[in-house]
């Protein structure tokens, strides 16, 4: 799969994600309320307008990125039909064409985290069917629980042709809590770093493995450093617009080559009508305005990153 | 929340959690194969099965405990069915009076941890209606992103008298890849269980905060160490049983009072019919096998570690 989303980002030229997390606070009024009409103040109100919300926009920017990464936590807020809307997006975008990268930061004991790799990147095996709970092509992955945690991910990945990011620098301010602490005079980022590249050392595609790493745009030294420890761990990049990063940040993530990253905007995206240089689109073309969005934001990796 | 556990705990006189983890491998086949007449070889199915063996336990044990944990990883891998079952567990445990410890393992940057906290532990908020998505009482949440990452559960818990587990040192064998690595002398569960303390601080109710620990009863020295230095955080300890660990490993693991800690145990429960010291009760008796097991496991846990 790994080979699949490098080709993906070669052919649209944009190592861009677009993070579908809608929150009812970023969704037009009007289909909130088309959506409240039909279903009553419902969490199938709140689960009709973030589809109806995710329909427009994957429209509007199908053609122009490889992938988009939707985090599971902005459906499992609207409970069942929330997750509803999120199986119905990850089939919507592979019907488009798109890869769809799952941002669920699962990871548990063996077992658990077997049943966890089944329910997204997996197969439910159930007499003599085998049928994929959620199907996404990636998924995120927590490595708190350490290897026997993260491995039935990472056979999942062999078994369906899948890959993984692994949690290794996050975006958030208080990630240096634990991820910076030194062990033995390194960070403990950087051994997690060191497992990645262990986890995937026997999975490669197009030189890369299917075993990747999240590192923050908003940490550009601590990326340009993993990007030379794990050189063969794809890089999902998040933290690009509204927590912060910049294209000129983000050169120390990608290889010479301009490969080995994907940057992840998610707000600066779908939420961009509401951003003042998007605002003549009006709230009625929002979906034209997250297209204009991703065509800037593409330009400025391009620049920074892409240009030597 | 906690202050209602403990009660609990009190009165049926067990500290301990049924862990609600069922996968189809332990669901007798009479429950399976209805499912199956009645939904074909289907995710529905699954769910149907899950939720049928699920309804025989929580109706044989919900008199003996104060608290299951169903583990949402097992219901995610059947698919939007089977968080339908999750959802109805749920529902159905609390109309049996039982506390319900969602072992979700979430944990992300702050926004998005507000809403996995929105989904399990809180309300999404349409309109003028507020409803509960999910509606455990207790989640269990993931430390790796540091402070930001768990705040928006411990404002969930005040909000909405919850309680949060925080994973501080887990059950499975590769735990102390990362967990044990040393820094500044100590280990980095210390560390996190130094957290922990500063996280619950402001929420005491009988003397414990909203805030407790995940701690494994596989590794029973680390245990004692971290009730010392966590006195009032609540310790919800799994690896009981299937996984290895006896009620004379955790002794240590209660304040001497005999409070301070949980005790999960799911397949030793759930999948007693299979043992061979329940055999006798047959595959169509399985949920008066759990409840044997869990008065087995109340004597043990009592005689090893309540006793003094």
């Amino acid at each position: 799969m790994i080979g699949k989303l490098i080709e993906k980002i070669q052919k649209t030229g944009a190592p861009i994600v677009a993070g579908l997390d809608p929150n009812l606070d970023f969704i037009p009024g009007f289909i909130k309320e088309a959506a409240v009409k039909e279903h009553g103040e419902s969490l199938e109100a709140a689960a009709e307008a973030v589809w109806q919300f995710n329909h427009a926009i994957i429209d509007a920017i199908s053609d122009l990125v490889p992938a988009v990464k939707p985090q599971i936590a902005m459906y499992e807020q609207y409970g069942i039909p929330g997750l509803t809307t999120f199986k119905k997006t990850v089939d919507y975008c592979h019907e488009k064409g798109l890869i769809v990268i799952g941002d669920v930061k699962r990871g548990d004991i063996g077992s658990t985290s077997g049943a966890y790799a089944q329910a997204h990147l997996g197969e439910a095996r159930i007499g003599s069917k085998s049928i994929a709970p959620f199907g996404e092509d990636f998924a995120t992955v927590n490595p708190y629980l350490g290897s026997d945690g993260v491995m039935p991910f990472v056979k999942a990945c062999k078994e369906y042709d899948k890959g993984i990011f692994v949690l290794v620098k996050t975006s958030n301010p208080s990630s240096g809590e634990f991820q910076d602490r030194l062990i033995d005079g390194r960070p403990l980022y950087e051994w997690v770093a060191e497992k990645v590249n262990e986890w995937g050392a026997d999975s490669l595609e197009e030189g890369y493995s299917s075993v990747g790493a999240v590192v923050g745009a908003t940490y550009p030294e601590m990326g340009a450093a993993l990007r030379k420890q794990m050189p063969k761990a794809y890089i999902l990049v998040p933290g690009y617009g509204a927590q912060g990063g910049k294209g000129e940040d983000l050169k120390g993530f990608f290889h010479p080559d301009g490969l080995g990253a994907i940057i992840n905007s998610s707000r600066g995206i779908i939420a961009a009508y509401r951003k003042e240089e998007y605002r003549s689109y009006g709230e009625e073309n929002f979906a034209e305005a997250s297209r204009a969005a991703v065509l800037d934001m593409k330009k400025d990796i391009q620049e920074a990153c892409l240009t030597h």
